[in-house]
């Protein structure tokens, strides 16, 4: 087959806050081929910015955009889709923005190709590594803020303990703000809140920037309430911050990642930062492929993957056929509560099971739909002109 | 004095080819402040991507455009400027294209401060970072390709040196397309068209890949011929593969770094890829602070800082500023024939003067002023909706 369009689609909530809220917008890639056929991708990054890379006028050979690289491209297999990807990431070598915009058709590519061979996306990814192709369940957890008080925090993990969940990860907010006392008071909150069999995380939202000091103090100020992880206690390219404090061997293991935008970043950081936990978005790092690549780093390393998701479940399904065979890569970021546009997205957003346990979708593909009708009220229709050319119209979202 | 206005313009050429000229289009950025003082900086960049990330609508705290980070601040003095660098980046955080698009903005700050000091930029960094405030000239070397064949190559290298170039750097093309013997022709036809008195560079153009074995080979196959470096045998992101060819201690020094879009990538290749020479582009990498801490790490590791230049003598400006003081750092890639539009794009471009290098200007700030009236016919006016919002409409050139 051939693939007859590749289109963005930005969209987003009525009302847009500085809230550390990543699902207030999104941008979705829908990638068409001739015989009918349609994938979908989601993108976790500036709608804005990402959408001028598929549509940017070009500049010399190695700036070319997406849609230029894709359309009228033969896709019968999956080395094509790998094929297509080294062109597209070739021919836009000089765009730093590729990795973020090509997410979403990168993971939409695969759909269409799961949907041709009738296998889930995981299926592929076992036969293409000769690994297992046994999916195993996972563990999710959700993501929520500290409250500005340990009692609220406390009020919090109460509520999340209340709705079944075995494990959750407070973040930021006032962690790292307000001393050494009341960051401990906050992570004794979460835990007294979600009691003493629930596994709980802490997100310091980059905080301590390079003073891995600080960070180091913290971890092991934190171990006495055996939180799984402690995310992010430093900058994203502070590598070698994160190296010295991994070096002293935290009573809480560290992990970090999310801001990974090429495979390297990530390697870097697994490699030279020694976490021990890594946290890979699909929607970032240029799909399915490279988180793939990276969970195979982490195999051989003894780090452990996790995905970072913080989209609607679109992003999820994505995340979950990346890592689904590996039974000890076992804790899943669920998005529980975003917005109403993430929420409404796919049709049938994966649930948590009677065993308290995410699975991955035994359908070929990504497995979940788009639910084109629910989210049209969310469309923001996109229009671009560079002198008298119009180098983006919105096309139609069905 | 408060910045008033932060403005991109995207200049072009009428016909944009694949051909590896990163002169054709341009993205300008300009900073106004409410005393009357503007400053100016050009980044090497998609400009339609790099552009959006000015206007881009916020999608929640780590998504904020520069626009928004900037216009409205207090801007007075150096720590203004690198108070600002690290608020937009704070904002920016989530946007892949930050660096790229923000080196613009960054470099027009630093003009704006040198005019209101009435010092040049270099001597701004000497008097930040405690060192000496001369500046030192720098031998420049044409930028060109090879040609298709080893007997076009001399031809190439002939006219250079009538043209009085005592250094130039060839690249690409049929490099590493047609075997050892023709890549070893090229080189030898290169050396003998320049001269044995003229220093000859080789660009790779990333044509091996991850391939470290031939790259070294080709490295010792081109000795004979005293090249000062090999370029980009490999691509950017091979770190392990550059640590593989450099231990090997091949006899041409490598040279890499050209596609550092943040400080930590030119680190990485530095102190992973063990690289001789390294290769900063100020438009690419946030602009000028970042390039002058790859300077001085490049000092600390014994490593020679290059600039990587190819836009107009704006850049070229910035560029110089960085690692004028430093007499050993004595390379200057010098844009020689670029597009009409990059030829036009400041007043009075940087001349090679008689004894055959290049001087940073003494005068305030980058010591460049811009053509605004010999640019104009290059301009594209861009216009960018998004929904029922304008998130974009180009203001004018003066």
């Amino acid at each position: 087959m051939k693939i007859t369009a590749v289109d963005p689609f930005y969209l987003r909530m009525p009302n847009i806050t500085t809230a550390a809220d990543g699902t207030q917008d999104t941008l979705l890639v829908r990638v068409r081929t001739d015989i009918g056929l349609e994938g979908w991708g989601e993108c976790d990054a500036s709608p804005l910015v990402s959408l001028t890379v598929y549509c940017c006028p070009m500049s010399h050979g190695n700036i070319i955009n997406i849609r230029t690289s894709l359309i009228g491209e033969t896709l019968d297999s999956l080395d094509d889709v790998l094929r297509l990807s080294e062109k597209v990431l070739r021919n836009g070598l000089d765009i730093q923005q590729i990795e973020h915009a090509y997410s979403g058709a990168e993971i939409a590519l695969w759909d269409v190709i799961g949907q041709k061979s009738e296998k889930p996306v995981y299926r592929l990814l076992a036969e293409l590594s000769n690994t297992s192709e046994m999916a195993h369940p996972k563990l999710p957890y959700a993501s929520v803020l500290f409250g500005d008080t340990p009692a609220a925090t406390y009020q919090i993990a109460v509520g999340l303990r209340e709705r079944g969940y075995r494990a959750a990860k407070f973040g930021w907010g006032p962690m790292g703000k307000f001393g050494e006392t009341n960051d401990i008071a906050l992570v004794q909150a979460a835990r007294e809140g979600m009691g003493t069999d629930a596994q709980i995380m802490i997100d310091a939202g980059v905080v301590w920037g390079t003073d891995h000091e600080t960070a180091y103090q913290r971890a092991e100020a934190f171990a006495q309430f055996s939180p799984t992880w402690l995310e992010e206690p430093l900058a994203p390219d502070a590598i070698d911050a994160y190296g010295s404090l991994t070096k002293k061997n935290p009573s809480v293991p560290i992990a970090a990642g999310e801001g990974s935008n090429t495979y390297r970043m990530a390697e870097d950081i697994i490699v030279h930062g020694g976490i021990q936990f890594v946290q890979i978005d699909a929607g970032r790092i240029g799909g399915i492929m490279p988180s793939f690549q990276v969970r195979q780093l982490a195999e051989e390393h003894g780090t452990q993957y996790v995905n970072h998701t913080f989209k609607s479940h679109l992003s999820l399904a994505a995340a979950l056929h990346v890592f689904a065979t590996n039974p000890d890569f076992n804790l899943l970021e669920y998005p529980a509560a975003g917005s109403e546009l993430s929420q409404r997205l796919v049709t049938e957003p994966f649930p948590v099971e009677s065993d308290g346990m995410v699975r991955v979708k035994e359908l070929p593909g990504l497995g979940v739909k788009v639910n084109t009708e629910a989210i049209r009220p969310y469309l923001s229709p996109v229009q671009i002109e560079v002198g008298t050319e119009k180098v983006f119209e919105q096309p139609p979202l069905a």
